[in-house]
């Protein structure tokens, strides 16, 4: 099975078993996410609080951690559930947003990679790069680096931490160290839409959850997402009806869509 | 009066009179749920803090708690505000999302039960059996049981708590323990919403806050989201749009429309 | 320059600089804001946490602090973060959302006021009545009074705390204590979409940022969201489709524009 077909099998899988995706994520996107996830088919739950989420993991099929918003409290919640899903065996994704902003979130990024075993990080270039290298700082939560800059970082952070690297911008470059795939998929107007970003992180572990490898997985929950806003562009040209559309796409595309107009390059 | 004329007649009054609705709710919905009630004609509110509160409640015309994203601190808060909402004689409604998925969640469900008188209790089919049958899990926050089978269970809860039982689904089943009503409207896109029970819920305190039959005006409310549903099905046919279209409806849906449309039987 | 020219040479700023906008705000809105200074041109970011504010203002061009949905621990935050702004000279911008509604808010907004210098206080006619006379009760987060019989109060806040004060409605009042510019774009739809008063406000924030004539930027501010929504409501009759279209129009509304279309009085 090619890549292609992994892609479209994949999704063909989420929409028959709608994994439950746990979410402990930033305020500022649950909404979107949310919807997002139910538009592909899978069935979200955002729980955060230090006493339920170890339960919550156990009824979950895989664990997204969103670092945006972030407060203390949170961080505790957010081990406390890697350390479950670990033991559990589901995959995490991590969301290292704006890592590099401050120490408090480059701290809390690293605290988690080192608490537990983590699938997939997903960031922009300078997110990536801040955790590589913490002395690097990001401008608040967009990237000031291109993707090709940052694939020899994401190479070195997934040797690192034995985990999938997904590095997002124009074309996306996904690694477990090993191979890399790019995914050339997307549409410039996403970037005009809060949280796309932690939308892709939440449909990472949507593939990842039905499909244990997390390198394809990964890249074609990007590819999937990617197309959705191509073909969102086709019917909106600004921000805010282009973000409706987006959610629609990612409902009506089929997996022979997602096989045929998926962008790999390995 | 007949019940189509009371939905009607409520929902004229919600637009005359304004009722302000106090939402202690969860972070998923916040923004939908102040939008629908605003298109509905109601003016939302959402406050949180044990300090203010019980000032707030003392200026709202119904109180709505929602335990979706909780933690403990909001448990306290919730209850002091339904304790002055019990002693100002305004409605309760409760939305006890996700109960039975951790222990966290069912306790506290539980907890504002005992606390306070509640006047209307909204939830999907295993919500409800998982406040009957503390021993019941829910897969996250999505239903796993039909409605038919969730009625006995609503009867024994709506006596068990004195309070109004609305139990949503392809059909929602409304009881006050003595009589029932039915209501059939709605479309299967509702589901890929995030926070349709939520809006459902609140959408009930508003009728419930100008009309004080609970019953019946739980069902009006019911009938109402339910019809804007079936409307914003023949404009979108994805959710991204249909969630749009459906405030849209909320907005534009009249009183004779609400009173022609409404699919009750008693 | 005039106030037109103003106004469209602060748009062209913005887009030339994507001023990164701290936002310290509440739950309900944190999404639809973040869209609305993306589809401006800004780059917005959200963090709260008392350990991490003092570095995101650090980078920040403008710092806003809205008390919707407010906790004491927020609180702590807004001080640490306005007083650092204060500190590195950018603009704050505050939103005393529902202030008069409970003391906890009345309080709250005080304790802000005097801890740091406020640039723009935002609010509309009833919680700037409330700030200068803190009797006076708000009924949740509406208006009740007249912009006109506002405009004293707005006079007298602003000397009080030598800020500029912006109370919007029907027609805005923007007064430096000194000079006051009406605005009176707009369309009635806004106030069927929860936020529009906070999105309001993280606009002035962005205006501010490049443009350090905070009474003509306030100003600036309003026309071009009071146009967005002249425009919106041209293609959008309900407040689903609207706040969609709403969201466009701050995308797609150029500089000449924004200069022709506002309607500003001295």
């Amino acid at each position: 099975m090619n890549l292609h077909e992994y892609a479209g099998e994949t999704l063909k899988k989420i929409r028959a078993q709608k994994p439950l995706i746990h979410n402990i994520t930033n305020y500022v996107v649950m909404n979107y996410t949310a919807n997002a996830l139910l538009a592909c088919g899978a069935s979200p739950v955002m729980a955060h609080a230090y006493n339920e989420v170890r339960e919550m993991v156990g009824i979950a099929n895989a664990l997204v951690i969103n670092i945006g918003t972030l407060e203390e409290e949170w961080i505790r919640s957010m081990i406390i559930a890697a350390s479950e899903a670990n033991k559990k065996g589901i995959p995490i994704i991590l969301d290292p947003v704006g890592v590099g902003a401050t120490n408090f979130r480059t701290t809390a990024a690293l605290r988690i990679l080192r608490a537990a075993k983590i699938s997939v990080i997903r960031g922009n270039a300078s997110e990536i790069l801040a955790l590589t290298d913490s002395h690097s700082q990001t401008k608040g939560v967009d990237s000031q680096h291109g993707v090709d800059e940052a694939t020899d970082v994401a190479l070195e952070l997934s040797l690192r931490y034995n985990a999938v690297v997904a590095v997002t911008g124009a074309t996306d470059v996904i690694t477990d160290g090993n191979a890399t795939i790019k995914v050339s998929n997307g549409h410039s107007l996403m970037s005009y839409v809060t949280g796309t970003g932690c939308t892709a992180t939440a449909l990472i572990g949507t593939f990842c959850a039905v499909e244990s490898d997390y390198l394809k997985s990964a890249a074609s929950a990007l590819a999937y997402f990617g197309i959705a806003g191509e073909l969102a562009a086709k019917e909106a040209i600004a921000p805010g009806s282009f973000m409706i559309a987006l959610l629609d796409k990612l409902y009506s595309i089929t997996p022979v869509e997602l096989e045929q107009y998926a962008k790999f390059a390995i």
